[in-house]
């Protein structure tokens, strides 16, 4: 991974929706692309921020006080300890930066967890 | 920052090239916006990987062996220690991630050295 990444190259590997791939690292971090589409699971990182940038589509994601809506070349981070479930009514492409070690679905055990995501 | 954020919009607060602005929090990270247009300087960060995200135009990233070359939507991460200087023939814009405390110009003090880089 000392080259280049374009990240839609990247995306166009990926087939089920939720299945992230890692495309590089940053010190300690991972840098994974994921599609999302239909809902994922409430979850939580209670040791980490997660970050969230949409490079395509639209995606919501719910906290459970309010919807945040990012569309292309948005961002957000939810903070460690909050409550959130991604969701994409038509896919969308995410770029998603955590610590190695995260756990896609956080303190959920769930059929969309990925203990082991690829390097694509 | 508990809001999203939208890069274009944050990059059109910014004036100077190569004077980043600060969008958000990951943790221990911040994430930086910035215009490139023009050389900036030769430097390097030995304690940490330095995350280049080109969300418009076209940058080069010159490395001593080798130029990198993103277009919108290609990342690459800078290696901790490799002596790098971003160059953009036309203004670009970045997100750039590093630790808090990161020095824009690593190892180097010039006249685009920002030691305090604001929140936008």
């Amino acid at each position: 991974m000392d080259d280049k990444v374009n990240l839609a190259a990247k995306l166009d590997l990926l087939d089920a929706a939720y299945s992230p791939g890692i495309v590089g690292y940053i010190n300690d971090y991972k840098l994974q692309v994921v599609k999302a589409h239909g809902e994922f699971v409430w979850h939580k990182h209670d040791d980490t921020d997660d970050f969230f940038l949409v490079t395509r589509g639209h995606l919501t994601i719910q906290l459970r006080d309010r919807n945040i809506e990012l569309d292309e070349g948005e961002l957000f981070v939810v903070p460690r300890g909050v409550e959130h479930c991604p969701k994409a009514d038509e896919e969308a492409h995410v770029l998603l930066i955590e610590p190695k070690g995260t756990t896609n679905t956080g303190d959920v055990l769930s059929a969309l967890t990925v203990s082991d995501v690829p390097e694509i």
